[in-house]
């Protein structure tokens, strides 16, 4: 192409990449050039040759969940430095699509893939199908077979309660909160609310637990119909999410509960809605621009690398308790 | 690889697809094949030999709006249901963004793009280095020679005012809507809310169209402010987005302002979190699942045909306005 349109191959790189200071009629020139050879066959014979496909897969629940259109952006920015595009692949956390996004033909597409996987376990992570450079997000230590970014959420789950204490709650509840069979996030929090509350001499109240089928707004309204109505409602609620704290918070302003004078309410993922509730939500702050940076640079350094196996690399990146109005009130 | 496996070429669609009647046996012959064959480097030849890569491209401002991603859910599922996938790029409405989108070196690898354009007009979709199968969404129409989808702002907004007209509002101010010499989204609207206050023999006040920066709820935050400082502060407030109405109603809580009782509040997109705002917002709704679902049987309709030339068409999807206590109160 550089030949045809009568300039360097850099040249055409830098028209390519759109870099500024090529000239406009250099430009000109180098597009109709590539108009005319026919630039989308180049690249897929790129592909052929180099074995790479300039792809990276990001397999999340979904995106309708602040949490994760927040990390997709972060993730888009740092794989645009590496010059990779991003494919977002929408799991809703079954078991079938984790399994498409990790073997299926589209993995055949990218050069990596971020799967958060809610449903699929070790064997379909690490079998001889699997997409090999992957890097696995989200508290659930699926496999130890593969690169992890995760955050400490028994450390920020045992932050919010020890925080409710010293306010003076005692009746602590929880939403979508709870011992499980599977090591996800839910079980994780669980175990920092266990342990909170042990220290200050107080047991877990098992009606203090409510379930949540998901963790969306109207799951929390629902729960804090269940919460309020016992004989002994709570004093505070840790939802496992801000979704589902948003929830909570207008079923009880429905209700005429007074946050925080009768129930502290604190969520996790401070998504920016929460510095705008009625009142402003007590949540726990991911650092996701460091998620995400660090899972594109797992996969930049894996791709392409035939010099012999590295072991698997675990990150945990930082988090901060933002105390707002719903737990500690006007001040 | 259908030969190399010992199975039909229907067979190894059939895996590839992840169909629910392959048998477990023939799904492990079929995949050994493609891993002893390398189908990563099949596709890559097919994308040469049928020129089409599979992919779409969704251009839009930006996932961390909760309109967007909407939006992106369901074009999503649209294009599953084509065997297409897509490929979602973040354009912050910049010029340069938008630009590369349609005309830089990504455009070359996708079949077809729905675009948002806010910054680029006609000279840039239209010229022969942009992607020739090309769905534009959004309110502006930047050129009338491709494929447009859009919803009716300016009825909505029409109705949006004649609804606070009938709870008897009459100083009803504006937050991100306002005359421009763009047709975006908060002109159209515009021209809905001056009809709407003409028609009631009620003029436009200048004082009352508060500008907004960007439209987060930051952004309203600082235009509730603004509004509520003038000699005759609003009775209502119209904004254009629920974002920005969000944030209105946190500054108006911090202010002492009852709503509805003292101003009324509006916003655009229906959010979810709009039902759990406090009080609950009253919104328009927009067909967001059609919106999506038209865009992708547009550019299904244009890939791949050679049979000359079609006049680019114009859908208008459905909206519906949405009252909620923000302006009706609990009554």
């Amino acid at each position: 192409m550089a030949e045809h349109a009568g300039v360097s191959a850099k040249t055409v790189s830098n028209v390519l990449h759109n870099h500024p200071y090529v000239s406009a009629t250099t430009r000109e020139t180098v597009e109709a050039s590539i108009a005319a050879l026919g630039y989308r066959a180049n690249l897929s014979a790129r592909a052929l040759a180099s074995k790479q496909t300039g792809f990276i897969a990001l397999a999340i629940p979904g995106l309708d969940n602040p949490y994760y259109s927040e990390l997709a952006s972060h993730v888009m920015d740092a794989a645009a430095e590496h010059d990779w595009i991003v494919l977002i692949e929408q799991t809703r956390s079954s078991e079938a699509m984790e399994k498409a996004v990790v073997r299926g033909p589209a993995s055949q597409l990218v050069d990596g893939i971020i799967l958060q996987p809610d449903a699929i376990g070790d064997a379909d992570l690490t079998d001889r199908f699997a997409h090999q450079n992957l890097v696995l997000i989200g508290e659930a230590a699926a496999t130890a077979s593969a690169d992890h970014v995760t955050a400490d959420s028994t450390a920020a789950a045992r932050e919010v309660v020890e925080h409710l204490l010293e306010q003076g709650r005692t009746r602590i509840a929880t939403v979508g909160i709870r011992p499980s069979n599977r090591a996800n996030a839910g079980e994780l929090r669980y175990r920092g609310y266990y342990q909170a509350l042990e220290r200050a001499g107080l047991g877990v109240r098992t009606e203090y637990l409510a379930p949540a089928e998901r963790t969306r707004r109207p799951d929390g309204a629902a729960a804090a119909d269940h919460l309020m109505s016992l004989p002994e409602p709570p004093d505070a609620i840790v939802c496992f999410n801000d979704l589902l704290a948003s929830g909570v918070l207008a079923r009880l302003r429905e209700r005429g509960v007074a946050v925080p004078d009768d129930v502290a309410i604190a969520g996790f993922d401070d998504n920016e809605e929460s510095r705008f509730t009625a009142p402003p939500l007590t949540s726990v702050a991911w650092d996701l621009e460091a998620l995400g940076r660090r899972c594109v640079e797992l996969l930049r350094a894996r791709t392409g690398r035939t010099d012999g196996d590295h072991p698997p690399v675990r990150t945990v990146v930082g988090h901060r308790l933002v105390v707002r109005e719903s737990t500690a009130g006007r001040g």
